[in-house]
């Protein structure tokens, strides 16, 4: 923190702005043309430890950059020391562009931001951007959803908050759907075994994008029933996006009437 | 189609280059650096119905542009002319770009060009974009997943291939995921039941997105049991996202043991 002033600032008629900014995957030319804008029109920009030095080598010389990173399972910045700066910078009247990784409404923890600064009153924006998974899918040269073959994409995460469930990403899986799973490398063998047991064939293949967009992007396929021990000795830890496809049977059969559809099956 | 001169052209030794480009949203400031680029130098731009005005006005005056749209349930350019239109273009020796609204690999058939082509042996590259869930989210104000509330986003579509059945998206909903259902206004009295029939609350509030981030954008929200109504009554037919929360329960019930899911569920 820096050292306060002993007098207190005059407080500005008007606190600034605040954007939670889509800063997608990690190269600086997947940044949306907004995103550049905003960040090159901001007082203070507050980064994760996901966002690279070359977006943030957009920002202008006079702006403050703030490190408000988190390591997974590991939090430098607990969220509401964040939001309390973010609040804080705005309230002196400065125009914040909060960076998020990927697209803030994904995995972005975008909803706390925007709650203390709705019940503030302090006006908020969000710059939608590229999500991991589309930029690993790009990257591996594959479609995410496929005509005949996967109608739905299903994103989901192997964190979450201390104490809830791991998703039940299994339950998604059925033909016809995309799973992709973010920062989901150390529940790689629970996700294997949840997908088998779900009936999906061990040896379809499945996707995987370390780093994807960034200079050190790593793309590795493997069959799903070898996805854990392919991670492990290929050395893949961090942050990385695994994705898989059950394709539709070729012989489509007809959807259930809708009578037939169990209420409560996920109970 | 153009006439064709009587002679043939030289042959170039080397194929041009395709991008598949993410055009975003629709807004030009929803591009990214990189997609403008494959814009800025692409030789010919291949263009859906989607794509705004304001993006084709970033080519180069020297472009070519060519309108391959299809309009919903009624296509002006089959697949299958678009795919040989870009072979055609790439094996003259041009750079082709063909422009894909939202992330070319999400329901945007990247995967019947990528097969052509790869077939052909040109090089092919994906720009992924910023699909159109993030963006009307992100206009709504609102995350897709939060905290302890959703944790899980599927992303689907009511546009099929001719003769395919509907995704069955209601069997994707549980607590703890949104869900996001693209092209498909004509199904949302089918959405609504079905997923009010798998016990979603009826007063479930649904984010109602028409042209996200385009200028004539509308933002509506409603009750789950209202939705057809209410966008018939409000005249929403073509190019909406309807974006629903089934929220967690506040307490929250341990994961069921692996042993207790069934194998073959969706059957």
């Amino acid at each position: 923190m820096n050292a306060q002033p002993n007098f207190a600032p005059a407080r500005p008629l008007k606190p600034g702005t605040v954007s939670l900014v889509g800063a997608g995957p990690g190269a600086a030319d997947l940044l949306t043309l907004r995103a550049l804008n905003r960040i090159r029109t901001a007082d203070v920009i507050l980064y994760d430890r996901l966002i690279e030095p070359e977006v943030l080598d957009m920002a202008r010389p006079e702006s403050d950059l703030v490190y408000v990173g988190k390591e997974v399972g590991h939090h430098a910045w607990p969220q509401d020391r964040i939001n309390a700066r973010i609040l804080e910078e705005a309230l002196k009247g400065r125009n914040v562009a909060r960076l998020k990784s990927g697209d803030p409404g994904i995995f972005g923890r975008a909803g706390e931001e925007l709650a203390i600064l709705d019940a503030a009153g302090i006006p908020c924006e969000i710059i939608p951007g590229v999500t991991a998974a589309c930029a690993s899918a790009a990257e591996a040269g594959r479609p995410l959803t496929e005509r005949g073959i996967s109608d739905t994409l299903v994103l989901t995460t192997g964190m979450c908050r201390d104490g809830d469930p791991l998703p039940d990403a299994a339950k998604h899986a059925r033909p016809g759907t995309t799973i992709a799973f973010y920062m989901s490398v150390r529940q790689a063998g629970r996700i294997s075994e949840g997908l088998q047991m779900r009936g999906m064939a061990g040896d379809t293949q499945v996707t995987i994008a370390a780093n994807a967009s960034k200079a050190e992007a790593r793309h590795l396929s493997c069959p799903l029933d070898q996805l854990a021990e392919i991670l492990a000795s290929a050395g893949i830890t961090g942050c990385a996006t695994l994705i898989v496809t059950w394709p539709k049977p070729a012989t489509v059969s007809p959807p259930l009437p809708a009578a037939e559809i169990k209420a409560n099956e996920f109970i």
